[in-house]
């Protein structure tokens, strides 16, 4: 049958996961728990709701990353559609940026599975290293480690560790994410920092969440952050600058000069 | 010069509206704040952050919409990108669903412009007549009003507006919706009960929120209720069904019994 | 009844417009015919062809257009989904680019709705000059006109006209685009050259094509030229190397420096 | 530097591929050939031509595909918004629908690499039964095989198959895959029919092309199929149906009777 465990509709009430919306959620519930009463089917406890902030807030993004550039350019377009924009933003989070956040998750799941939660730092080190040693001889990438400008540590990783910390949160896969940091570093003889990525994907894991529902929560916040850069492109617009400067890259393309836009 | 004012990054730091992100934000903002603070600059006040906990909540979606089917669709044909199928639903959020958030608070914002905040119910009252008026003689649409199930009045209507008294936000713009109400009913000389889409609409206005960031929150609550449709898509698939009872609608078309899939 | 009178599929064929795709459609019908017979249900004429050709190639893209940015950034974070990077560049063709050639061509055919075929050149400068006056008292935008490269003309034009010329199609829409071109020089005291759109508009326009579809067809030439940009973009990578450009005109933002990539 | 080789824009002229785009191409090209030149740089042959043609007719879509529906969803929230539409409908086109096309072709090109073109019928049998063998080993796809409608062949393989023949590319790739068929067919003790992708996929090996570009090009075909799909949806609405017909699928939801639309 075609249906939804979501929900369905009456005509004067609309019932989400058995309950009424109008009666027992709008006003009782904030974003954080309906999105996980939505996909989960149940209400988070305040710890939860901590972490699941916390991945909401680290993707949300700053800055002019390629998916914000994606959609302001996509917004010079079609000023009509903020809906193109930002979709247009989400698409670039794939198998190399954000998306990634699902591979990492699956990846310490997997690496986790056998180990108990009380395992010891020995029985830790030994999974991680074993999984360095698994990817790399299947020439698989070993996720969550590196960053282009963070090149000593990413300042998020710490600060997401101790936030998992003080929730009851940091567990074996957060252990072992650590872990493979480390076992890298003995591999390479050098750092290479864990990032982002790393640490969402291990909060993601540690909270027992499906991967697939960690990258959806990352694209959410994403989703937001997007939404900042169209509103900001309509009042401070970058876009045709940035066309402009990439034009100017290649002498072979001619652009009068513009006395005013 | 190209830059944005949301944030940079340096080798060991992200600064977030001149914030570090790793040191004052993470932990100590929840998603509500950052996306105001990321949007806005500013976060938002416990009251400010119940009314858009509520935008994002009602938004988020339930049941069967077409939004929901084209990413469940989507997610049919390429299940490798969650990204597809989210922005495939999103497209969705236009002029006719949704995305027509924006031009209601627009309408709002522009009838209510002379009116004053301690305005008497009369001139509220005028002030909607004047409105319906003036937008059925240019043919304009008028937003908010009507529902193809709930037709005896949105059940979320009545919630979101206690709501919005409770937390000090039933304001000129509100009230302005609920005359329009009135005025299109004495017009028609029939009930066309109020839907979402106004009380959205009058809680971003009255909010004081740009009407293209009120359409980028509920954007992003309908973000996360579409992870919600592509997790339980992977779980308990609806879409292949679907292709086959739209197939099986036009009596051309021929369809071979399957035993099994 | 839900169908499509596009086609409809038997278990031994497939049937598009009643005929049957495997033995009449295919090596019969190249794609211009094929799309033509999907869209309006008949072959086009060589000289149909020959036009709708040329709107495919024209759109198609060349150089770093935002539209081509963004698919390449897309890319960048999501090299796995071809198809995301294409949406991506096509969410820009909206009511700014390409997607307004069906505003420009709806423009037309209004204002040569009472114009006869065999107009006289006043009758259509006039009918030009009141389509001026008209948009410009009503503050809305008069399509097809300026450029910010080709400033002293856009050399498609001029090619375009005469291919249109050459296959007939040099009608009264042509004519009052280009009569609309001369008006408004009269009016700024300053040429104000046509553009592409121009050129495609009225293209579509004397065809008696949809508007819709004239929209339709650019955005599928378009399409072609993503794909083209993508395929590049894997072999000569430049979306990284955009972000870096980026981030360094904000001298806020570190990066540290490259020895490699 | 940041460039592309495809073309660059001066201010009397469009350059594309070191060729302009006024004098040489407009009226000179038409859409397949454009098509070539811009992703590969050169004219294709007359028979060329023809392959690549039946490439874009045979995947411009007919019927209510997953695709369609999903561009006709979208069209109903956002009318306003063409490209949103065609994006969502594009979005399917990934690792289950017509993205495939690209992973079959990696699939031929890899096992054919060491087939020399003239090889005989038992040599091509050999590679076609190792394939199979090392897939089935590894629990990997094999592509190309098996359609849920045509259970007993798929009429557009024999089309697409003597077309080939005809213009000079049924050569290893094809055999290859036909080979595939018949191996598989040994293996499971029925027939399992080749399917469009398979045929596409072959004919993509043979002409020599990118695999990624033959997924571009079965996308470009599939764009103006979606282009036709809205453009019925405008005249003759469905999606407003299909939703209903959906809701109806689930006693659960309620619906009032609508006495008109």
């Amino acid at each position: 049958m075609i249906k939804t465990e979501i929900g369905y509709t009456k005509v004067d009430a609309i019932v989400v996961r058995e309950m009424d919306l109008a009666k027992d959620i709008i006003g009782r519930f904030d974003f954080v728990e309906m999105l996980l009463l939505t996909t989960v089917g149940r209400k988070p406890t305040p710890q939860e709701k901590n972490m699941i902030n916390a991945l909401l807030v680290v993707s949300l993004d700053h800055g002019l990353t390629p998916s914000a550039l994606s959609a302001r350019l996509t917004y010079l377009g079609a000023p009509e559609a903020l809906q193109g924009a930002v979709a247009a933003g989400l698409l670039g989070a794939g198998s190399v940026f954000l998306g990634t956040t699902q591979n990492a998750a699956e990846m310490l799941i997997e690496a986790g599975a056998e180990l108990p939660e009380d395992a010891d730092d020995d029985e830790v080190a030994s999974a991680a290293r074993a999984l360095v040693e698994r990817m790399r001889a299947a020439r698989k990438p070993i996720y969550g480690l590196g960053h282009n400008i963070h090149v000593s540590g990413d300042p998020r990783v710490n600060a997401l560790r101790e936030l998992s910390r003080e929730n009851g949160f940091y567990g074996r896969h957060w252990r072992l994410m650590d872990a493979i940091g480390t076992a890298m570093q003995e591999k390479l003889g050098r750092a290479l920092p864990m990032n982002a990525v790393a640490a969402s994907a291990s909060m993601i894991a540690d909270l027992g969440l499906d991967p697939l529902l960690g990258r959806g929560i990352v694209m959410t916040g994403r989703c937001a952050g997007l939404v900042g850069h169209v509103l900001e492109e309509r009042e401070s617009p970058i876009a045709l600058q940035l066309w402009d400067l990439v034009l100017d890259q290649d002498p072979r393309n001619e652009r009068p000069q513009r006395t005013s836009r």
